[in-house]
């Protein structure tokens, strides 16, 4: 459980079967991800173990994904497409295209066939992905619009050198942002721990709301929107996916530095 | 059981209940809607009585609905938006966008709250009812781009006269279509009864499969696709959708025309 959207699975697999919570991250507000050794897992007698790759209103993320007996099951729908990833080491991968795969209204999923054959066959026949495997994801009239935009998406990952390519710029845009918030004292602050810090939603601190405020009114005067963190967090949350690129982060910074030096 | 979209509704209900099927039309190849004296209803001990209101493959519709002690669930995909409706009669509707409504992406349903009310707490919370009810359609984060089209297509609705004007419209439509079917003699032929015609899919026979399959083809030649009638019942189907203007119906007729005459 490592923020809202592992909490919300819990709640649902709870409707269908026993629960282990491997890990309950919210006693330290979610603030980091758990190492390996801190996994209390169930080994082979659970039928999967969930994840949420990246937690957007925490600012975390898995840096690397633990080893499990069970099928890892992944909801990667904030951080997909941003890095390489070895399918192979995943029972189930979903996630809704949103952030990075293209327009909201479609939803993306990698199943491995053994997992999909355990389906039962009382399940609603658009709800079995054998159904979706069977007609080649053409069960139904599929959305056209969001596809096709998809697809654009697809060949704009391809020229930026791909999976690989998008991880560097990606690196490079986290890399840019922590340095500014970690390089300025104690004036801006990130809550998360430096191994589980998230390259797609960037938290931040300031030294007071009023501040954070401030901040936030300053940063959309100044053309840079969305910058108010999670209500039931607060604070500052730059959520820096794909699409974002090196010369907003630039922009951010630049911002940062001049608001540090008038209010610091 | 009025067609193949009634069959699946038959499919799947039959994972949760006891079925009975009010009218079984397939003996009659689905060429017309039962009449309410016809339909062997369950009463009130029925959770709920299912039609599909236009019928995409068969070329039939409902011009009226029946009457019946359970709550009324419609399939409105294929003919919702086309004419005016008392939402009022049903228990709930629901309808693809991709006919009337918009772009593929995106369904409509409309449904009585105390019918969502009877949902089991063990549903999946995506899939009940309720939880769309309570968060004003936006629980997940919906298709926005469809959704945006979806806008534009209401404000030419109403430019358009509404759905009254709507109703004119297709009825203008589908009263040149089936003229020019019916009056030039045995050449073409429709095979559904009168009353249960549809003004959205209108199908339609040549005196021989060769004579279709050219019709086809040159039809297509002239700028006039999609013709072929669905491959499980063939013949020719013309898909008349709202978005098909009374310009189109002018151009198909007179090329239907031109083709008695040479080949009749």
């Amino acid at each position: 459980d490592t923020g809202s959207w592992s909490a919300k699975a819990i709640k649902e697999a709870k409707n269908f079967g026993t629960v282990n919570v491997a890990y309950a991250g919210k006693n330290e507000n979610y603030t980091r991800i758990p190492s390996q050794d801190e996994l209390k897992l169930s080994g082979s007698e659970a039928a999967y173990v969930h994840l949420t790759s990246n937690n957007t209103i925490a600012g975390t993320q898995f840096a690397a994904f633990p080893k499990t007996q069970a099928p890892l099951v992944a909801d990667m729908s904030s951080d997909i497409l941003s890095r390489p990833l070895n399918v192979n080491d995943f029972g189930l991968i979903y996630a809704g295209a949103q952030k990075n795969i293209g327009p909201s209204g479609l939803a993306l999923v990698i199943i491995r066939k053994d997992l999909a054959a355990r389906a039962s066959e009382k399940l609603p026949t658009m709800l079995n992905y054998n159904t979706h495997i069977d007609q080649g994801s053409c069960f139904n009239t599929p959305p056209t619009l969001p596809i096709y935009f998809v697809d654009l998406v697809c060949k704009w990952l391809e020229k930026n050198g791909g999976l690989a390519g998008m991880e560097k710029i990606n690196n490079a845009k986290a890399d840019k942002l922590y340095g500014a918030i970690d390089g300025k004292g104690e004036f801006y602050r990130c809550p998360v721990a430096i191994d589980s810090r998230s390259k797609m939603n960037v938290v931040f601190r300031l030294p007071s709301e009023e501040l954070e405020a401030k901040f936030v009114a300053e940063a959309g005067a100044a053309g840079l929107k969305g910058l108010k963190g999670h209500r039931s967090v607060g604070g500052i949350r730059a959520s820096i996916y794909n699409a974002t690129g090196i010369d907003a982060i630039d922009a951010l910074v630049s911002f940062m530095n001049n608001f540090a030096a008038q209010n610091g």
